[in-house]
This record gives structure tokens, sequence and C-alpha cells, in this order.
């Protein structure tokens, strides 16, 4: 297969609320008011969790069809650990983005313990955003 | 500043289709239908680019407020390229995601090209989601 090529448009409505354009749809994202925001949308690091769910759900389904069993639906728990001294400026000793994420699956699935253990590396394997995240992505961040 | 804890809860609805919630926020993710979704929502990889848009405008702002520059609006053009092989299991040459992400920043500012430069280094720094895509983060997967 060849390369695909995914593209979004965003505009600044304020300095904490973004809207995103992606293949026609909106996403607004913003920050709690404690932070500056409107708290119209979820922030930037919610998304990056959300994100991150979604692809676990369709990449799940894929491995399950594949390894023949019946997967009926995922529940999905996710929570980041960030601390934000780096991001406001406090101090430069902590990355700027979660040190860590932790994801809990709860498949309501036909399949063993042994399977499922399968299945689930499999999964964390080919999911894009996992990827992603696990391992350095080239992002080049230029001025038009 | 102590550590934050963001997190997010989600339910597959489809094999394409999940629905997320962050703090009461709702996200909706879907594939489109050449991609067996119901394109009720853009895709997770897309998700991922509005993340870091988000997070970019957020911290663009914040960098112009200590840099003493007026910020009026910032425009964010964003792709990313990624190799499907690997995800549908044709090959795994490839890295499951996406493999460079470009992003293009116009900023309305009253700032020079020196000024935005700089700007532009200390916003690719702190911000966390250029961070998490940019370094290798920790990502636990476990079934619950």
């Amino acid at each position: 297969m060849e390369n695909l090529k995914f593209s979004a448009t965003a505009s600044s409505a304020s300095p904490a609320k973004t809207i995103v354009e992606a293949r026609g749809f909106k996403i607004i994202i913003d920050e709690p008011s404690t932070l500056g925001g409107t708290a119209q949308g979820a922030s930037p690091v919610e998304y990056m969790l959300a994100a991150l769910a979604g692809c676990l759900n369709i990449v799940g389904h894929l491995i399950a069809k594949e390894l023949d069993f019946t997967l009926r639906g995922l529940e999905i728990e996710l929570e980041g650990d960030l601390n934000p001294n780096k991001l406001f400026g406090a101090s430069s000793e902590n990355r700027a983005g979660y040190s860590e994420i932790r994801v809990k699956i709860t498949p309501d699935a036909d399949a063993d313990k042994e399977l499922l253990d399968k299945w689930l590396n499999i999964v964390k394997d080919r999911c894009p955003v996992s990827d992603n995240l696990s391992n350095p992505t080239a992002v080049s961040i230029m001025l038009s």
C-alpha cells in the first residue's frame, strides 16, 4: 500500500481555544477557565488520550478478526501524568509532556486469557497512535 | 507545581467508532466508510494532529506573552505521512504510525523574524504534545 497523507488546518479562536478542521470535521479544543480558557472543549493532552483510545478500538477489532475470535466491544480507561513546570517555564527539569500514559482495556470477547494477551501484544505493535507516542517521531514545525 | 493527572474513558460504539469522554466532553472518533467506519468523526490520527495544533496555539500565546510581543492569532497547517502496511498486517517493514509530521505556522504578530524564530524554538520545546510525539513516552497498555 502507498503512503497515506493526513492533514488538518487550525485557527486560534482565542489564546486557549483552537478550532481545527480535518476532512470536514470541526474539532474544538479549549482549556478550563482555571487555565485561561472558556471550557468549550477538551484540552490538547486530553485529545491525545482520545486519539489513543480510538486507535486501540479500531486496531483491536482488526486483530480480533485476524485471530478469529468474537469481540463485541471494548471499554478503555486512560490516564496520563503531566508535570506542568516546563510548560509554564517554572523549571526545565521535567519534560513538557506526559511522563507516563496508562491504559486499561476491558474487552467483551469470546477468548481466553492467553489469546487476549497475544491479541494485546499485536494491537500495541500495530496501533499507529501508540507507535507515535511510544517511539520518536520526526515533527518539523516551521514558520510559513 | 505538582504532577497533574489527565484521564479519559472510551467505549467502542462499533469496530471503527469510539465515543470518548474526557472531563465531561464527548469526543466522537470514526473512520470513513472506505475503512469500515460510518464517518461520524475524524479518525484517531487526525485527532493527533488536532491535539498538536491546539497545544501549539496555547503554548504559542503563552510564550508570546513571556517574550512581550502582541500575538493576535495563529493559523496552523498540519500534515502527516503514514504507511498503512503495518497497521493492516501487509508488512512489518514500516512503522505503524506517522513517519513524519509537518507543521506550518502563520502567526499574526508584532514581531520580527528573529524574535519569531526565538519564539518558535521555545514553543517547540515547551509544548506537551510536541514533546510526546517527538520523544519516547512510556505507554503501558494492560487488560483489566
